[in-house]
């Protein structure tokens, strides 16, 4: 297996490494702005020079981002290459046409390592299929945000500060938006719901809050209440078919699984109607364990696998996210409006109250109060 | 493929009807003592009715047990027939030949549904074979035990009481010694020991305690000490390319993944060099979700599986448990012989001492107190 690399940043050298061990899988071209000292020979700032090698049957798509991933992606697919990819937001805006494409080119698309990074959970759901019926998604899928709660939670200290550590220690990135605002998030909900219920579900129908305005005033209510708060993705195929998904803070038991995930660990549910609630716990990012990822990615290609494995979702979902109705904790200077018990500080517990109302509300309020923050409480 | 299903019992059952609404997987004959209604034309009491079959292709064994499973089994392989089976007692004893058997007669062995009923932990520890190295195990793989542990942390019952109450609610068997004494999570650790580092651990190698001789007061002193009590079941590969092996109940902290592993669900930990730790957590028992595993087992068979999901450990571990050091809670009326801090109603905690020395230790004063309870501590 011959491959094309598309950038050579943390990850794509943790693949370039970790496929150096092996003999079956060669590194053949790279492409990458920037030349590395040792590898000049493989780089190329021109992705043609990969694209119209008939040797590189296979392409390593680590560049992220819609541009160019996505035109690059499509054209690969089109020149009959294989594409391995840990790109959640390209796919999750262009998941029906990418996968169709491989499929009617009879290549591989694998975006295991997309959701969860090294976790094998988009694997593990697609190996479900056909023996159980997927119902529901839920988890935490995005690190930095995890991290960030969890430093919060525990030393008592301020969201921009904590950010701010998290950035100098390459935790966030310099634009924090993707991560904090809960973006990097609903693309990975976007796709697991796609491949658990096998209808396509479109990231911007997702309701979709992030952490950015929590304080760590809030923090000492949820300690008061006994939760810790999580950034929680989760959906649900409810029983007329429609889809319910959602990204938003979420005030969890102290004693449950999502608070014992501590720092930049991932743990994602899946609900299936015979085996229950199985949860996969891990590093959801990094340089080795995403690295790990696409190789197994790639070795699923190489060996071969079933077609089970390589489902084309049928549809897009209608979604529903008006009947699923919580709790909120709801912190704002504005006059909420709706039924709710007042604790200190501006802080409400609401009565139950429709997801979809609850962030259209949010989004209302903070036409005059910016800095409102809102979290569901899990029951 | 056309099965011989060997037991009909509660999983069973359970796999009859799962099979019962595929159309590529069909039950020709079961083995049993009793006759079902409407059953009763695949039912025989002879089990030569499924060996000289040669329409059955794949024996499905969920007798468990030692005999007549082994013999069972040896014959169905040498027979020419796939074998899937959740049979932990007996494949932990026979492993080699087993394994052996079915790869010179050509056919398959399934055991996934062995360790962690419908968690797909050993087929996930296959599929990441020869992408990383594993270097550790540990977790929760006993349900029984998990559901009396909690119990008596939640409601500060005696053992006793929370076990009969989990025998007339069919969480617990008749005889419970199984469970109860660590039997099982020692077969388990066995075979995903034996997957994990390809190399064969015999159970009776693995320094095994159970949780029979826990008390509600021993449960009072771990609350103080912020801690939670877990069966749990661990390996590691040493840099001597030896292997540490123990089961026994751990004083976890009450913030831990483990402590959030409430009732008798399990959750297992694999540790890679590269992926870091990947935590498995969902039910480890039970009529559908283990009739779940099997049926997963059943189509690898059918679609085919690449060989590295059928590995062969070469030879067998050489287990060292005097390395491995740990603090010890006791509790002992018996004078305990080595450097401790004493806390109230004759409990203990010790200094660090090698996992081997302080299952001797304990042998060795239950000569005068048969009601010693030990419980490590983890970090």
């Amino acid at each position: 297996m011959k491959i094309g690399l598309l950038g050579l940043g943390t990850i794509g050298s943790g693949v370039y490494e970790h496929l150096s061990r092996r003999d079956d899988i060669s590194v053949k071209r790279i492409l990458e702005l920037v030349r590395h000292p040792g590898l000049e020979h493989l780089e190329t700032s021109d992705f043609n020079e990969i694209l119209n090698d008939a040797e590189i049957d296979t392409v390593v798509e680590l560049i992220g981002g819609m541009e160019p991933a996505h035109t690059f992606t499509v054209q690969a697919l089109k020149a009959g290459k294989n594409v391995v990819s840990a790109n959640k937001l390209m796919l999750s805006h262009h998941m029906e046409q990418i996968l169709t494409l491989a499929r009617e080119m009879g290549v591989h698309y694998r975006y295991d390592a997309s959701v969860g990074g090294s976790i094998p959970f988009l694997y593990n759901l697609m190996r479900y299929r056909g023996a159980d019926r997927l119902v529901g998604l839920s988890g935490i899928v995005n690190g930095t945000t995890n991290l960030i709660l969890d430093v919060m939670q525990t030393d008592g200290r301020a969201f921009d500060d904590v950010l701010a550590e998290a950035q100098r220690m390459g935790y966030a990135e310099a634009n924090p938006s993707a991560d904090i605002d809960g973006i990097d998030a609903m693309c990975k909900l976007s796709i697991a719901s796609a491949v658990a219920y096998q209808k396509y579900v479109r990231p911007e129908d997702i309701d979709t809050e992030g952490i950015r305005h929590i304080t760590a005033g809030d923090i000492i209510h949820f300690k008061k209440m006994g939760r810790v708060c999580r950034l929680i993705a989760s959906s649900a195929l409810n029983a007329d078919g429609s889809v319910s998904a959602c990204v938003e803070p979420t005030l969890v038991p102290d004693a449950s699984t999502e608070a014992a995930v501590r720092l930049n660990n991932n743990a994602i549910s899946v609900t299936g109607e015979y085996f229950g609630v199985h949860t996969f716990m891990g590093q959801g990012a990094g340089k080795d364990p995403t690295a790990f990822a696409v190789e197994l990615g790639l070795r699923d290609i190489l060996e071969g696998v079933s077609p089970r494995l390589n489902p084309i979702p049928e549809g897009y979902a209608r979604i529903d996210n008006a009947a699923a109705k919580r709790r909120y904790y709801v912190r704002t200077s504005a006059p909420l409006e709706i039924a709710a018990s007042a604790l200190s500080g501006g802080a409400y517990v609401t009565e139950p109250i429709g997801v979809r109302d609850m962030h259209r509300l949010a989004k209302k309020l903070r036409e005059t109060d910016p800095g409102l923050f809102f979290a569901g409480i899990s029951e």
